[in-house]
């Protein structure tokens, strides 16, 4: 991934993509023992960072391919960034998500204008399913993280983090990543390495899902045994893709594993004193901020909120257990 | 108020209060029935509006006055408004509150380092603590919003909703301010009045506390008879003030009055589609976008998000019961 390619991208979002500010409160600080930044990408259209991948997938697209269509896998996040991105450039998006996904994900990809296939994941195969829609109507696959046109995408968040931390002064932080397949954290880790040198990426977990933490302690992929019964459902893949995995092993610091209690407690927080509306997984970075500061070095912490799209009645268990 | 200074304000304020975007979603859209924009000014530093006033004000003090220390009687935003502005300046700031406010905002109002003097309400006279401490030792009072300095502090949320407005070519719409003594109100009513003339201020109040449209409609101040029972306890005076109450009927289209029931849905709505906090009477504004919209003219809505600052009890129920 050259950084002129995520240079252009963000030339492709400026006006569609929402440019987020790094927010800030003297409370976390002192819970951290040093400065906290946060990026809100739960502000993000959809909210959660993933528009910035898609639509600047569907940007790059060449007009008569993407007139045929797009077509993506998910249950959460990434529909949503490909229906809406679909929708502004009216053509037609096949979102194939697990017949058990929550009704709420499901009615959102809808109400932005996607066709929702749902299959049964116990007895249907997903990837053929979505071979013969694509074979039929000459839809093209919109990967979530493992396409140097996502990789970009989210890299323009780290640009973003450049320029911010620039105008506050800031020339060397840790910059904390929650990660899933890795879309996000190389993104943001090439743009960093190019922009500000001084800003190290740690890519974040939650505990038992750590697979990127390991493959960089095992100087190679490692992959994660369970792939359910995670709260922090958003960030929960396999293994590091093909082209992610190398990006971060070049470029990130150690990973850091959050326990779940610490998600929750770090959404509370976030409520209490930024105002904002975090899902799980897009707290772990926040989360490792605030109570891991013994993995961290430096005296400024820049954490990635990455997605806000979590049901009501979790947040409030959340706020019951620890607002 | 003049346009100048408002922009001076501005200039003080550079670099201090936070930049606050205009949000939006088409979910929001589809139940307004309009185009609608969100100015999160919960995302403000101390989770309120109340920071640019209290910081303008301090700035623009005399050092060998402003070195002496300030004082202000607030059981809520203004309180924490002060006394972040006056940490950054180093200087005292005594607030006096009411003994049974709220434990968090107590705390929040000394954690910032403000000196905390608490009354009773029902034996001891609030105006008599604050003259006698500030004639012992030399504090000046900074007004929660009847006075210039605070009222154009609070106005360049008006100056940024032009500009935003200007970018995204929005010349006509309606702009809902949370009102209560009239200091957001009337301060970007007058920002507006000279930098958007299309954009038309309406102040937005809950039902039973509606001082400020019964004023309009009757051309001259109206009180509250009740000051205390509602869950918009950051919106809740007796009247209008003597500055802000000729600029509000001079720039202002009428009020919109909501239900507290209306305010806890907009809580809700901001929590699913913006995933931003509102407290209740920061919520009042977008209420009446969503829910009063035969009460506006034209295809664009900007509602202020005033304030964040709500208990998570509170918050929690709001989920309950429209989550």
């Amino acid at each position: 991934m050259k950084i002129e390619t995520i240079r252009e991208a963000a030339g492709r979002l400026a006006g569609h993509a929402r440019r987020t500010p790094l927010l800030s409160s003297p409370f976390l600080d002192e819970i951290a023992g040093r400065r906290v930044l946060v990026k809100p990408e739960c502000l993000q259209h959809t909210g959660s960072f993933k528009y910035r991948g898609a639509r600047n997938t569907l940007a790059a697209m060449a007009p008569e391919r993407r007139a045929r269509g797009v077509i993506a896998f998910s249950s959460g996040n990434h529909a949503q960034g490909v229906a809406l991105s679909a929708r502004e450039f009216g053509v037609p998006a096949v979102i194939i998500m697990p017949s058990d996904a929550p009704a709420l994900k499901i009615a959102n990809t809808r109400a932005l204008g996607a066709e929702v296939v749902l299959y049964d994941r116990a007895s249907e195969d997903r990837d053929e399913i979505g071979a013969r829609l694509a074979g039929a109507r000459g839809l093209t696959l919109v990967r979530p993280f493992d396409e140097p046109l996502v990789i970009a995408g989210q890299g323009t968040v780290g640009l973003e983090i450049a320029e911010d931390a620039a105008a506050l002064g800031l020339d060397a932080a840790a910059v904390l990543v929650p990660c899933g397949g890795g879309g996000l954290t190389s993104g943001i880790a090439t743009a960093l390495a190019a922009e500000a040198p001084g800003l190290r990426v740690h890519p974040v977990e939650p505990e038992g899902f750590d697979d990127v933490k390991r493959s960089l302690i095992a100087g190679e992929i490692q992959r994660n045994t369970r792939l359910s019964g995670s709260i922090c459902d958003a960030i929960i893949t396999p293994a590091p893709g093909d082209l992610t995995w190398p990006i971060i092993r070049r470029l990130c610091g150690a990973g850091i594993a959050v326990s779940e209690d610490e998600a929750l407690m770090a959404m509370a927080a976030a409520f209490t004193r930024l105002k904002i509306v975090i899902e799980p997984g897009g707290a772990v970075a926040l989360a490792a901020a605030l109570y891991h500061g013994s993995e961290i070095e430096g005296e400024a912490v820049i954490a990635v909120a990455s997605g806000g799209n979590v049901d009501a009645a979790l947040f409030r268990m959340a706020l019951e257990r620890f607002g």
